[in-house]
């Protein structure tokens, strides 16, 4: 089969692979449909992630059709129509006990990371019945790849993390795809505000299209002063973290109003200076997390509901055999003007 | 009146003072029966807290009897028996309707700070009614003190902003009074572990005849090694942090288990290194509260019933003459072994 392959820092490839097969009881193989590129892939091809080891096969978002199934696995079957969650989980451990599946023991984010992933015609897919989500009958197929990650990691780790509450003020720092996932899904809670903050006018131009309620942009303007004028120099109740460097969330710091609380969903490279001498006395709260996809099932709902529309965030549609092309179009957002990108597999 | 003022940096002294008089319609005055001396009445003489201006009457626990009362107040009246809580709170504002006392828009922490304290014979108390306790008939006043601020500071802004659930694993960095105080009312939710940190030897013999299941002395032992050694190498549910220097908040990123709650409780005057490289991924909260003394009528029921005993932290008594006596004990608490000293007044 063909597999796009990482081979060390800067370098991956369209290669020929071999089928995957089934390692475990619990295991399934689907064969994917349609997958998509994450920014975590490009930290991987930066050599950000030494967990991922050169020859594997990236990507940890898609859907597809069940192929083959373990001998345990009773729920699935050959020809199901699954959503493949970017978190693996047994169901079994301590962590899987407490819905934190990001963390299971022989689990958490393992796909195209530490085992390989979906960006291959098939792919292998542990704790299959804990990992996998069946797709009901006449759903849009490419909306439901913005479920396997983007989406529940915008809503788990900045809007459930960041209670979001009716009546309250959010500033998303960053509105890239996760920024905008979160903005997405943060008006199931019907806050009075959202403001969006980022450097890109493209970016902002989709934010005000999909909801928000102010947008500063940080070359044009002082963002703190900014965003003290929107809210009555009070600052904000949930202030979203969708970068992962250190200014933006140092900017969360600043903009954190009494009581408020700082939802990390960046993933970061290196430290970030924390003020607690101005924020010891603020009660406040700072949350990070990788997401857990417990929140999978009631996404999938909001989207049979109409209340959430996924493929909003699909800006650009490739087949497998162009996803170098792909990966090009996606590397150089500030010009493609790309959010998210599906991929068709053949 | 007699009272203990602040005069600047590395200055105080006992002197003579006109007797507060009522300002507004919602004030007390109380004759203060007995007070103490708080690790923040020190940091203001060392000149860290620039709300609190020479002049000032420092102190912001206490107990006492209501002397008058404002036209406005109905529920307290001359002879009562009465806690002053160290959070003055209007009981109206937004703030304070969100039991964010801590932050009243006219009230907080203005005791012994913005305006004149409770180390005098009297002290004028505004908001009287939302800002004082009355007292049961047969209390042990001495004890009561402690409720002023260090338990429910150590309550607060530790145990209940950390989580500590029955069966978690608890870290307390640090063991003087306000660890202590957390170390106390931890137990009210029967952890499973509670591991005191420290690098006094005499704190921690105090804190394990208070309850610690493990007391990990730090000049003697790496901390982090000693303490994944006690947790089966997976850190700590709850790490409470009652130093409020960065070392000491750096050590708890490195103790916190995922899915963990990191609860400052010290009081920090410079930025603390966070590694969002490490901890992005972990599931982690990190809360900061200037205590609300929204668990005040709880924990006078806990003194009530016999569950909380909080006189033990109690080591020395003076007379309020001898409050500069007090002082010098209570600041060299390494050698004098203080922990919270009780000064009566006449």
């Amino acid at each position: 089969m063909k597999a796009l392959v990482y081979h060390g820092p800067g370098k991956k490839s369209l290669d020929e692979r071999p089928m995957p097969q089934l390692a475990s009881a619990t295991d399934a193989i689907v064969k994917v449909t349609r997958t998509t590129i994450c920014g975590t892939d490009l930290h991987i091809l930066k050599g950000d992630v030494p967990t991922c080891e050169p020859s594997r096969i990236l990507g940890h978002e898609g859907v597809g059709i069940v192929h083959q199934v373990g001998t345990a696995v009773s729920s699935l079957k050959e020809g199901d129509h699954v959503l493949i969650s970017c978190i693996s989980s047994c169901g079994k451990c301590e962590y899987c006990r407490r819905g934190m599946y990001s963390h299971c023991t022989t689990g958490g984010w393992i796909l195209g990371n530490r085992i390989d992933g979906t960006q291959a015609e098939y792919v292998r897919i542990p704790h299959a019945e804990t990992s996998l989500y069946p797709i009901p009958a006449g759903a849009d197929e490419e909306a439901l790849v913005m479920l396997s990650d983007i989406l529940p990691t915008g809503f788990e780790c900045g809007v459930l993390n960041g209670k979001v509450q009716p009546g309250s003020t959010v500033a998303i720092v960053g509105a890239g795809p996760i920024g905008l996932a979160s903005l997405l899904t943060a008006q199931f809670y019907s806050p009075a505000q959202i403001i969006m903050i980022d450097r890109d006018a493209h970016r902002l131009e989709a934010a005000s299209r999909f909801g928000a309620t102010a947008c500063i942009d940080s070359r044009m303007s002082e963002p703190v002063a900014a965003l003290m004028k929107l809210t009555g120099g009070v600052g904000v109740d949930c202030a979203i973290e969708a970068v992962g460097v250190p200014e933006t969330f140092e900017l969360c710091e600043a903009l954190i109003a009494p009581g408020g609380v700082i939802a990390n969903v960046g993933v970061h490279g290196v430290k970030a200076d924390l003020h607690l001498e101005s924020l010891w006395d603020r009660n406040i709260s700072i949350t990070t997390r990788l997401v857990d996809t417990v929140s999978t099932p009631m996404l999938l709902k909001t989207v049979r509901s109409g209340r959430l529309d996924p493929a909003s965030l699909i800006t650009h549609r490739f087949q497998f055999e162009d996803v170098l092309n792909a990966y090009e179009t996606f590397g150089r957002a500030a010009d493609s003007h790309a959010l998210k990108v599906i991929i068709e597999m053949p």
